[in-house]
Order: structure tokens, then C-alpha cells, then sequence
């Protein structure tokens, strides 16, 4: 089910600057019962990284409406929104008074899912090296071309995930997910001021940290500070926490501190749903 | 007038990978009397841009009736051709089989451009900075949020383009066209091999500058170089040739080897036209 500015309907103009030049933004979360869930941080970071592009996100309530229209009756469901720019003539130049196109579409949740959160997945190192661009650093723009090309180095179904490091080495995402190592009873995660998407989930991981009185650094990251770290786990909205039991060949078994946030994302989910 | 996959529409899936990803490549060049102009080149470049992201291209008598279509009975247009991988599935795993789409479409040339080739622009130096990505760099591809935000630092109409440098300081473009400077009879342009777009006008003053006897380098390019130059201009398919007259400020007098690659690209544009 796809929702177009709050109409039912599976097309857009072919005059949107999204398909012109990626000129928007997205969010991709669960949904139970036709309700966003963590809708305030999505609903947040929506508007956040619209703003970085100069671009007004719709209100809240409005976006909510969307999203349960277009779940229907599912008791669970993936919800992804687009907010692009809107139609334009042609050029990069855009007036001010544009109106933003909201593309709110709802689907089952992946089969699988619950099962490599328990079991872990197996993910590769990737060829393809991030590029740095601090203006958009941190935003789930529509500009996705590089998370494109190192998805389809792999067609192994076995590889759930393949991990990115930037133009200088260091390890920065998964294709789709933020990532986290522990070791020695603490976290860190890579900065992503430079490139990467600056996920919910990857916010609410930290605080969870922080509540079960681990540190978290958000600082550079090596290849080999990923291998030799005691737990490595990969995040996302949709995902929740996967951990990491097979890293580009080496095998690992899912630690005790990615047990125990896996426990408190969960509570954490009940707890906003109730 | 647009045409999508060859049929009068003005509208695309809203799960195209165009606009979920940026995921394609576009050209625009003008068309005289229905028949584009400079086809074999806009052709092959846009067929190879496809082929850097996994992407094949329509065959081009296809794309051709597309274009003619698009025009109508107008004279003059200005041809713009999207290609993208077409509608998917969420998530950035493209399927082997996925059916590309095509928007062509067609408006009228802009007003003032060859005033602006005659007599001259005025450009400034915009503060973003391109990052590097050299598994993209040269292709015209959908991801052109560094263009848009470029373009968004200015609104003055009397300032025609603005150029970008790259994160190191090196000048790499326009924001929508390639850039040229001739000093001591030499021509001289910048490398594009980890950022910018190496356009089909760009090539095509390249090769007229060498049948004119002056050589041209491909090369690092500075601001102090660009400043310090006897000529400057920008290119791209519809503009053709725009001597800078304003250099952020700098005046400046549209210079000899300027004037003579205009003629000689006016001259080519006829003869393959006849």
C-alpha cells in the first residue's frame, strides 16, 4: 500500500526532484498496529535531516495519518517515508515556495528478522570506500548510490550484511545498518561526520548504553579494531540488534552486553507500544 | 511533453529505484527539429554512465523516437533523458532482471543563452565543497544533492553559475557545467576522476581545441590558477561555450581562443546537423 500526499496511488510526477537529483529524504521503522513505532525520534530526525536540505517536513499528525492509512489492518508492518522536494522545472535551482511530495508506504516485515536477532548474521568487508561529504554527513538522504554499489558486490543469501569503511580506511556502516564494538565492559561506535547515516536506532543504543552504565565513544574505527574487539553487533530500525557471529570469515559468538541491549531495546519497544 | 518508457505520462512508479536511491544516470542536450543533437556522443556517454552503475541502456534508435516524440513540432528544444534501474523492491539489492525506466522530455530552450555566449557571464565561488568518490566521479548520475545545495547558496539572476572546488581546495566545476582556462596560448581543465561530471561538450572542446593547434591539459586546477588565467569559460550541452566576464567579482574581457572555439563548435554543431 503507497500513499502519495496522502492519496492512495502508486505514482509520482516524473518532474520530482527526488527522481531528478535525490533531492529529499527518507525513514524506514516498524509499525504495530498501524502506529509508528519511536515515532517522536523518527518523526525528529525526518524533520532534522529535511532541514539540513532546506526542506519543511509535513506536521507530525499528518505524517502519522499516512503511515496508519497505509498499514491498514496489518498488526505488523515495515513503513518506509519519502519526503522529497517536490515537482520542479529543470535545473538544480529550486523556488522557495515548492511543495514537498511524502511517499508513505507500508509492507510485511522481512520473515527472518526475529531469527538473526537471536542467531547473528554473517557479513563481508566491502571494496567500495565511502566517500566524505560533511554537508551531508548524518542525513538518510535520497542520494544512495554508493550503499547501492556495495550491496550488489555479494548475491550470497548466507551474507545478510557487508560493511563500509570510508575513503581513509576506517569502518564507518553496514550497507544498511550503524555498527557498534565492545571490549574491556565498553562501546564504541564510528564518527560519522563525514559520511554514514546518523540512525534512530544507533541513538537509542547509546542511551541504553549509557542507562545500563556502559561508555560509549563515538570515534574513528579500524578494521582492525573491529577484529579484535570482544563483541561486534550491527543496528537498524527494522533490524533492531543483529549481532555479528560470522565477521568476513572469522567466527564469533554473540556477546553478553549485545545480549543485554538486544533486552533493553525490547523492553523499550514494549514500553513506548503499551 | 514527457514520455515514460515511450508513452505520453507525466508520472513514474513511486517505487522506482530513481527515486528511492538515485539510483541512474540523465543527459540534457538540445534537439533540432526533433532530432537530438550530438547523438552518438550523448549516447555512448550516457549508455557507459549506465554501464559504471550495472545499468543498460535502451537501444538508441529507441531513445531517438523518444526524443523526436518529446519535441513535438518545436523547432529548438531543450532534451532531457532520465534513466533509472527501474521500479524494485525496498532495499538497495537490485535484482539481475529489473526493466530500467526511460523519462524523455522535452521544453523550450531558455531565453538568453546565446546572449549569454556573446557577451559573457558572471560567476562566484560557492562554499561547498565536492567530496571524492571515484567509483562515481565523471558519470552524470541521480545523486546530485552537492549540486542542488551549490546551487541554493545564491539567488542573484545576475549570477549565471557558481564554481565548486573539492574538499581539498581544488576548483572542479560548475554547477552544472565543466570548466576551461587558457593561459600562454594552452589550454587547461580539470581531472575529474574523483569528483564532477565529465560532460559530452567537455570532450567536444577538448578535441576542438586540439584541431586548432592548442593542447590542453587535464589537470589540478587551484583557484589561483583559474584567477590568474588570461581566459576562462564554462561548457555544457546547452550552453555551449559562456566566456566569464565576472570572475566572483574579477572583471574580465572574453578572450581570442575563447571567441575561436565558440566558432568552432557553432561550425561542428551545423555540419552535423546538415
Amino acid at each position: 500500500m503507497i500513499l502519495v500526499n496522502g492519496k492512495a496511488r502508486s505514482e509520482v510526477s516524473a518532474a520530482d526532484r527526488g527522481l531528478a537529483y535525490g533531492d529529499g529524504v527518507f525513514r524506514t521503522f516498524p509499525a504495530r498496529n498501524g502506529k509508528p513505532m519511536h515515532w517522536r525520534r523518527h518523526y525528529a530526525k525526518l524533520a532534522r535531516d529535511g532541514a539540513a536540505l532546506g526542506l519543511r517536513a509535513p506536521p507530525a499528525d499528518v505524517l502519522a495519518a499516512d503511515v496508519s492509512s497505509a498499514c491498514g489492518g496489518q498488526q505488523e508492518c515495515a513503513v518506509k517515508i519519502i519526503l522529497t522536494r517536490g515537482a520542479g522545472a529543470r535545473g538544480y535551482r529550486y523556488a522557495a515556495g515548492e511543495e514537498p511530495t511524502r511517499v508513505v508506504s507500508a509492507e510485511p516485515l522481512s520473515p527472518g528478522s526475529s531469527e538473526r536477532r537471536s542467531g547473528g548474521i554473517a557479513v563481508r568487508l566491502c571494496s567500495l570506500k565511502l566517500g566524505h561529504q560533511p554537508a551531508l554527513a548524518g542525513l538518510k538522504h535520497l542520494n544512495r548510490l554508493e550503499n547501492v554499489l556495495a550491496r550488489a558486490e555479494w548475491s550470497d543469501p548466507g551474507i545478510a550484511e557487508g560493511l563500509m569503511r570510508d575513503t581513509v580506511g576506517n569502518v564507518i556502516c553496514g550497507t544498511m545498518t550503524n555498527i557498534f564494538v565492545a571490549a574491556g565492559g565498553a562501546l564504541a561506535t564510528p564518527r560519522l561526520d563525514r559520511c554514514g547515516v546518523a540512525g534512530v536506532t544507533r541513538e537509542r543504543v547509546m542511551e541504553a548504553a549509557g542507562r545500563a552504565g556502559y561508555s560509549c565513544a563515538v570515534t574513528t574505527l579500524t578494521w582492525s579494531d573491529v577484529l579484535g574487539a570482544e563483541e561486534v553487533f550491527l543496528v537498524n530500525s527494522l533490524a533492531g540488534i543483529w549481532p555479528v557471529r560470522d565477521l568476513d570469515g572469522q567466527s564469533r559468538t554473540p556477546g553478553t552486553i549485545t545480549r543485554e541491549l538486544q533486552r533493553a531495546l525490547e523492553r523499550d519497544d514494549d514500553a513506548q507500544m503499551a
